[in-house]
């Protein structure tokens, strides 16, 4: 087999499984090719990835080591997504009722999801997150993204407790943007104590929700080891939690000029 | 540069891009081939991708022309997968009291999510959906992942209209689980009117749920092309719905001796 049809394979089934390790000796075997060969192989990968700015290659020595695939972006690259994700949503159009902003589109495209994802899981890799936790609805997709990033499984607290999901922890907690208490509940089953968590959500108003899903995690003697966060109001300055990261700030929503003000967050920590 | 580092290029390029078209000059001037070195690069790809069973590339020569790359699996892989889920999905610990069944960690599983929604997408290609439809809440992960291999937005009902939405549709439904009268809605933004749909779902017991689907998606002048459902109960063996596809059925759920009984759908078409 020539080495432009191994990296194919190899490349294949590392970006399809990220952050999944594979033994050296899993492509030797089933690619019959010498381990020196199949190192060489995962250099070029590496190597070329590197130049694309898409992720990298990541290689443990030993006999627990092997190749993983870790998704990424450069900051070049990073950058200019956060501009056009924040020229998207600045679009007027969006301008809702209410002065809402319209962003279902944008929060359940397939392609913003997998960028989004992407961007969220490289700032917390290094976090080693064992699970994503978001809320239903909107957060799902990015959330569903980042843990496919992460390797991680998902967990989404719901609204109220299902008798289809059985036993479940419930908490109440004050909603930062309308000021109501709310519930929101996650089967017993659903996180194992003692993991460590990454809480990801589409928007922040006045944090009440994010804070809600750490108190809930904590709960569960989990750790809440990062927020992260799409799109954040400007206002009010000060949120519930104080810890936490974000794409893009929503300075305003004018009805009136039909103008909308998103920015890149400086809270990115890219 | 080589045909190994070409192809890891062009390879990465076209996964992370499920269904987008890129013209064979996109890659002759960004890696500096002739349009023929190219084609014999991606003729490599699609051989080996289809050795794997892993999808395939598909070229349309002419001006409008180009290759994409279209997630699937060889009917072996499809066939092991669908096994391998009804095996995790028999598991007795899943039993919730009343007979439930807990399927949260397969739904909300990124790996999981991302093999289905392979699997959907393959089945409904040619049918060429222009949007994916779901309803809140678990069955968004699956959708998602389809609407991704499919290369199309997914679109999301709510049980209720939100004024973060903009002006909405709402329908009235009888699930066929409950027998109640249940709403959903669409902002009236989200769906093309004339669009081609397919509806995508976690679950399906009476099949009120799909039927729901169909009817709000022909509020908005579209056009449902067909309904895929990861589970279906066998009872009721007559659904509200006569034609979608599904993965597996569960047969039943026997809290007492403790089983299981979810076998390969012969509704899956592959």
């Amino acid at each position: 087999m020539k080495r432009s049809e191994r990296v194919i394979r190899i490349l294949k089934t590392l970006t399809d499984n990220p952050a999944k390790r594979y033994p050296l000796g899993h492509f030797a075997a089933s690619l019959g090719a010498a381990k020196s060969t199949i190192s060489e192989d995962v250099s070029l990968i590496k190597q070329t990835l590197a130049q694309m700015g898409r992720g990298t290659v990541d290689t443990v020595l030993g006999v627990a080591g092997g190749v993983r695939y870790l998704p990424g972006s450069d900051c070049a690259r990073a950058e200019t997504l956060i501009d056009q994700l924040c020229d998207a949503l600045s679009k007027p159009d969006r301008i809702l009722p209410g002065g809402f902003l319209y962003i279902a589109d944008i929060v359940f495209s397939p392609v913003w999801a997998s960028v989004i994802g992407e961007l969220f899981a490289e700032r917390f890799r290094a976090s080693e997150a064992e699970y994503v936790l978001t809320v239903e609805t909107k957060g799902i997709p990015i959330a569903l993204c980042t843990a496919q990033s992460l390797g991680v499984p998902l967990v989404v607290s719901r609204r109220d407790a299902r008798p289809t999901e059985g036993p479940s922890v419930s908490i109440n907690f004050v909603s930062g943007s309308s000021g109501q208490i709310q519930t929101m509940s996650l089967p017993k089953r659903a996180l194992r104590p003692s993991s460590k968590v990454l809480i990801v959500d589409d928007f922040m108003k006045g944090g009440g929700t994010a804070k809600g899903m750490t108190e809930l995690a904590s709960e569960f003697g989990a750790h809440p080891i990062g927020i992260a966060i799409l799109i954040e109001m400007a206002q009010p300055e000060r949120k519930l939690v104080s810890d936490y990261m974000s794409l893009a700030v929503l300075k305003s929503v004018d009805a009136h000029s039909r103008t909308v003000d998103v920015r890149p967050s400086k809270r990115m920590l890219l």
